[in-house]
């Protein structure tokens, strides 16, 4: 018998992880490609290469591997008949109340900020690249939970690369002194306490 | 073959969640208690059935039915050893990193608004009543999902409560005017204008 | 002095919402426009005497009247020059990175379910209608939080219409029969047990 | 006049962060302290200094430096009176059913996974150590957001604890070989392909 206890190994985590995407027909690449879609606009020089970085780094994080691990198999389970009903049926057909594949997906966006979870609605219902070659509705098979899983993942690394963006123009800033720096907030501090001196002072009513 | 777009009747989907809870050893009352627990403190007339009302109330909403279905899905999964590797050990040993279960309640509790997002949390540490024992590291069988979800609909009735007794307060008050109404906010704002007057000093007063 | 523990009643509450939205230049009907938009593709017979119903139910949920008051203070303060450094700054140029806007309009979307979240991120990346309109980017004034907030009205609107046209096609379907009840669930589950005896009985291998 | 685009620098967003928990009386220590009894259950050997630093790396984080921003800018607001009606008096009271302080906070802890947020609804209904002390409703001064402010900021280092103790115990085991690797993996995986072959039935061609 089977150890309750015994803890699995991050690595084999994110070892089936990476299979189940491959076992379900989705590449980093089809995932890096909606990532350099979503980043362009704010990013000219951005490469291929570094949104590919960085959907296998937020592959790394726990909390996404356990979405794409139970959405998957929720899917397999749904295409292979397995589900209950009246669960089998829901799946199967993708239906538009149906929200807890949002909502697996979501846990796992969060964990990269609020321009995460916006970047996530829009793709959710923007349906970009592989996201719509895997629509349920549309194609083979069924990817009730993986179309919105692809969404987590690629918003994900969007909103790392954007968060990463910044640091990078900080850290350049720091040479260049045009980012607004300390001598400037005691500035504008100065000119606080001059203006807020005018609704302290209390005016004789006479 | 099976239409893929027939929809499932909502009165079908409520029934197939009663009958789960049901199946999962988990009765109305488990956790009517729970929310009486959850309540008392702030409702001293508080009584059983109305805890009995409220989370009969919540159980209709389709959130709550497809997280719950979801959930008792994969508990039994596992229980009969029908996950794959990895998950299926990770489900089994409800591993306190894994956080699909959480996840997957929240995105219910999330309707009732931010007072059930943290009466669910305490309830999720705290494991009061029908949740305690449901515990998979502690009892018999899998229930990683299940404890969660009891959580969940815990409270979202205990907050369904804390929102309609506000509302019961005010419409007593709109007879005995205990609570601060219009005529009172016309003379706040009177008084605001009497304040904002050395700023606005605009009118001739003769 | 007044009364730390007074409650404000929830009328006074809706009618400070509804007066924050008018002096922002927003009316219902700007909101009600972009709920019809996005519903149009789902429900042809759409009216927008509807989509503004529903604008109008969702503005008397404390969630959103809260975070509305919350946000369009904010916004005001902003332009007034009146929040302290460094928090000034960046409410009054809508930084990229700053998520406290999308955060306080999310938290009252969720009480309309994962689809109200989808498509509020929607809103707020492709801005619609009146949301285009109030991006302090573009235009005069600081409405940081005003856009992601009419937004999340749109977006909990748009989901309650979905939701009640489900309802309204189940009804139509209790009649007409064409939605699978509880005769096909009871075939279902007979087929299924069928089909799980091969899988029970255990074939002698010789 | 001010150039509207012109950023704020990370490093004068977290001095600002910092200045302003000083200012509201709240120190790393008074934090670290609640993290130390949060996590103490799961790892005897952890230390103050641990939960020192861990509390002084989270608070790195923009969401979370934004949302103390914006929590203390309100509290301090209303403590000064210059909310306007109802907001004020929503504020001044701590109402009950008022939720965009337990949004913002919510908000910020959801970067550190499901762990944190169920930590947070634990913190925010038993009010531990200086949240406790915090509470509006007992003591003097206004601190509606902040003490929802400090349970997410211990939350989250809370999590991040539990999550760095997996990754040290997995190097660890590494070693040891107490987890489950790689070739127990496949030790199951050749067992599964034996319970699978009776479907699979590939047989040799030639």
């Amino acid at each position: 018998m089977e150890d309750k206890r015994k803890l699995v190994h991050s690595r084999i985590v994110e070892k089936a992880t990476n299979e189940a995407l491959q076992r379900r027909g989705v590449t980093i690449e089809d995932i890096a490609e909606i990532v350099f879609e979503m980043q362009l606009p704010y990013n000219a020089d951005l490469s291929m290469d570094y949104c590919i970085e960085s959907v296998e780094s937020v592959l790394k994080k726990r909390e996404l591997q356990h979405a794409i691990l139970v959405g998957i198999e929720l899917d397999e389970l749904a295409e292979q008949g397995k589900l209950s009903a009246p669960l089998q049926q829901i799946v199967q057909s993708d239906e538009g109340l149906f929200g807890v594949d949002e909502t697996i997906a979501l846990g796992a966006v969060y964990t990269y900020g609020s321009i995460a979870v916006t970047t996530f609605g829009h793709l959710d219902k923007n349906k970009i690249g592989i996201i719509n070659e895997l629509d349920t509705k549309k194609g083979r098979g069924t990817h009730t939970f993986l179309d919105d899983l692809v969404a987590s993942v690629a918003a994900s690394a969007a909103s790392r690369i954007a968060h990463k963006s910044r640091d990078l123009a900080e850290a350049e800033a720091d040479n260049q002194q045009i980012i607004s720096d300390e001598s400037e907030i005691a500035k504008k501090e100065a000119e606080k306490i001059i203006t807020d001196e005018s609704e302290i002072k209390d005016e004789p009513k006479s």
